[in-house]
């Protein structure tokens, strides 16, 4: 990695070339021999692992227990669901031939998982007493992009789908607001980025679903990122499946289905939501490393540091701290400072001989300005809050960037700025033609209906039809 | 689930419809749509997520990291390792459609990564400061099978497959070496199964590898199932890669690579390691749930018992027992018994009225006889302990059958004796055309050269010939 050789380019000159080189020098992802395929390097797949770890924790403890699908559909059972194969048709990938010769059906690499849990919830469900059935699976999925972004649109992702089927609609409806609910959390607590949850309208639904929710990230380009996304289905894939039951009076009724999803996506949205012309900022609670310890000196001076740095190191992992020593003794000070800089480490110590001479470390934060001298002694006291400090202000000054670029607005020329630079929350028909028009003009897109938004009525921005939602759309160029 | 409905076939009548009825009675899979694929159902997928918890706790423990290479290889990819491409081009599924045209180039779904990941080792490495480098992935695989078999041999399997470069022989065979450590200690300690770490013979190399290590173990039915195997490449993947390195001295060298994998298979070893006539049996350890609490009683009575096991449960949990109330009102507890007998859990703790006018509960062990009286307020003390001694138990009746039933033999009459109901050891010559001669008359292969045999000279058991490897070899019918 020859992270120091060269600068970034800033992403305020270039914002998608900033992404595209760093994700790659930041060590994240490569490209992988396949085009519109990623391999996703260590550094990347730790912040996945610690996003799985807690987004696993939060769906097993809500009663849901996890499964494994197989990768290989029928082409014909996609096509059980109209729009579920209409949606999905222009970005299969098939394998046709196996096993030395042609197969007689060809079989889908799953672009998500609908179809094949429908065929094995209709075995599995008889009895009202089979229901709720909660499952998850972590699995990868295969969706042809011909347009391919490392972690944002990639040919194969990484993700988990939660599949559900219910008795009632109250109770699938329950359970598409926990999963979003879920996502909303752990974007904002672990992620922080602070998501918009909101329903999708018609146009922007999932394939086959009625209803469809959405938590909607910020970027630092202005443009939202839909970073989860939880669906009700209402009866489709049941009647499609045939998902049956009988109910405690012994009638016959079909079961209500949901599903809900999050991504490596998530970590494209972590680094357009923090990063900076320096590089990744990471959230502590996701970062690999949370610290960064720097011994700095020469020939035997720098072994001393080393060892020092080392004894250090125990004792932050002591105290749950992800803290690493680099110890690389063919690399200056100053190579090292850019290239953790550049991979988003939150908080950097350093340790030179008058550091140790007076028994402390100089810090210096990811965003903060300035140094400051902290006792080698206290670190293990002082690094957790300061590491929670961080983790707040960078949810903190995400939230402000956020409000600051999101404008109620109620004519279209005000509406036709605020999308130049930001979100726009106005009125809408919920006409997909008009949304359709909408980003021809300005190529923006309805993100989501919030939940929280207040109730008004009053005139589409565009067409100046009777406004369908009873409260204000966010409307925005998105990825 | 229908599994006190009709008894099991009996594994001494029919192993193979034992093993078949087991697994998708027990819940721990389903077929899927398409022939030779498997859904692994919650309660076999959470043994799967134990297993891999220890695994990936000691893959990372020595230093290893994760990463994710992708599913679709360009099929020419696969031509460059020409051993590796032969052994693997039969079993191989295509995707020749992708995003509705038809592909350049086919794309091969990963039977296996050693391709791809060396495509990428090379782009990695390039100073001996870039070696080791460890790297492991948890993946989805697909190899067509023909006789697929649930768990053993499925036409998509789940596993873990370890990755690493390394600048010189001795230390790529140092970590082939660990890697079937850690599978044997795994295999020992966690699905309590003693396992035969040794060599393949040349015969049953990996497809590309100079040397192949394997841990062989002994099924109720005497065959011999490979549970992991550990690969030392040399420089066959690394030349047909070109991962090369400047050493210290500034010269040019090839890297030395090893693979090592463990999958979902080890699931289909656990089960036939331990399992009897009343179903599974599972090691503590790997077991979802390792003691069930069943209230036994009617009407407001049960209620009251529910409660009670409530209470009880939280406290098991609270010590780090994974437990579970039966609370279902709907079944005798006379189904519950037999139901849990099948999905094999460790320990069984009734609770009737009589046990809770006197304090306590009823325990039957999986596996012992008779049952026991114990009192509910010291069950979180004791049952930790007797946990520990049921998975030691297991082991040692492992052991007991395996060494009951491998031999050291000398005379072909004697290795057909041996291998028709169990394991030999004997020396042989290492001709690949005698092994398949040993074969076509018994159904016995050269399982390994264990590690730790004694040396040993003299000649093939078959053919007569000077043996080869300077120890016996053990043979068995296997999976
Ligand atoms: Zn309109
Ligand atoms: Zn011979």
């Amino acid at each position: 990695m020859d992270v120091a050789d060269r600068g970034l380019t800033s992403p305020e000159v270039d914002f998608s070339a900033w992404y595209n080189e760093l994700v790659l020098r930041a060590g994240l992802v490569d490209r992988a021999p396949v085009k519109g395929t990623m391999v996703i390097r260590p550094y990347g797949y730790r912040i996945w692992e610690l996003l799985q770890d807690e987004l696993d924790r939060r769906i097993k403890e809500t009663g849901h227990q996890n499964a494994y699908f197989p990768l290989l559909i029928p082409q014909s059972h996609l096509h059980r669901e109209a729009e579920h194969v209409a949606g999905f048709s222009p970005e299969l990938a098939v394998v046709t031939h196996a096993g030395g010769s042609e197969l007689a059906e060809p079989l889908v690499v799953r672009p998500t998982s609908e179809t094949v849990v429908g065929e094995m919830m209709a075995k599995w469900v008889s009895s009202y007493r089979d229901l709720p059935l909660l499952l998850n699976q972590w699995a990868n999925v295969v969706r042809w992009e011909m347009r391919p972004r490392m972690l944002l649109r990639t040919s194969e992702f990484l993700w988990q789908e939660g599949h559900t089927a219910h008795a009632d609609a109250e109770s699938a409806m329950r359970e598409t607001r926990l999963a979003l609910d879920i996502y909303t959390d752990i974007a904002r607590d672990f992620a922080a980025i602070p998501v918009i949850p909101g329903e999708k309208t018609p146009g922007e639904r999932f394939a086959g679903a009625r209803r469809t929710f959405t938590i909607e990230a910020m970027m630092r380009d202005r443009r939202a990122l839909q970073a989860g996304t939880s669906h009700y289905m209402g009866e489709n894939f049941a009647r499609a499946f045939d998902i049956r039951y009988t109910t405690e009076s012994g009638e016959l009724g079909h079961a209500h289905t949901t599903s809900w999803g999050m991504s490596t996506r998530m970590l494209g949205g972590m680094i357009m939501a923090h990063g900076d012309e320096k590089g990744l900022v990471l959230p502590p609670k996701l970062a690999p490393y949370q610290v960064v310890i720097i011994p700095i000196g020469r020939g035997t001076r720098f072994d001393e540091l080393v060892s020092v740095a080392g004894a250090l190191l125990e004792r932050l992992r002591a105290v749950g701290i992800r803290a690493r020593v680099d110890e690389r003794s063919h690399r200056s000070p100053g190579y090292k400072f850019h290239e953790w800089e550049l991979r988003g480490v939150p908080l950097r110590l350093e340790l030179g001989p008058r550091d140790l001479a007076e028994g402390s470390a100089t810090l210096v934060r990811r965003l903060g300005k300035g140094k400051e001298s902290l006792r080698l002694a206290a670190l293990p006291e002082v690094l957790p809050g300061l590491l929670a400090e961080f983790q707040e202000s960078l949810l903190v000054r995400a939230t402000e960037f956020r409000d600051s670029h999101t404008r109620p607005v109620s004519d279209w020329s005000a509406f036709q700025e605020a999308v130049a630079s930001g979100w726009a929350a106005a009125l809408h028909c919920g006409d997909t033609g008009c949304a359709e028009r909408i980003k021809a003009a300005t190529a923006a897109t309805p993100r989501c209906i919030p939940l929280d938004a207040p109730a008004e009525s009053g005139d589409c921005i565009y067409c100046g039809q009777h406004a369908d939602f009873g409260k204000r759309v966010l409307f925005a160029r998105a990825y």
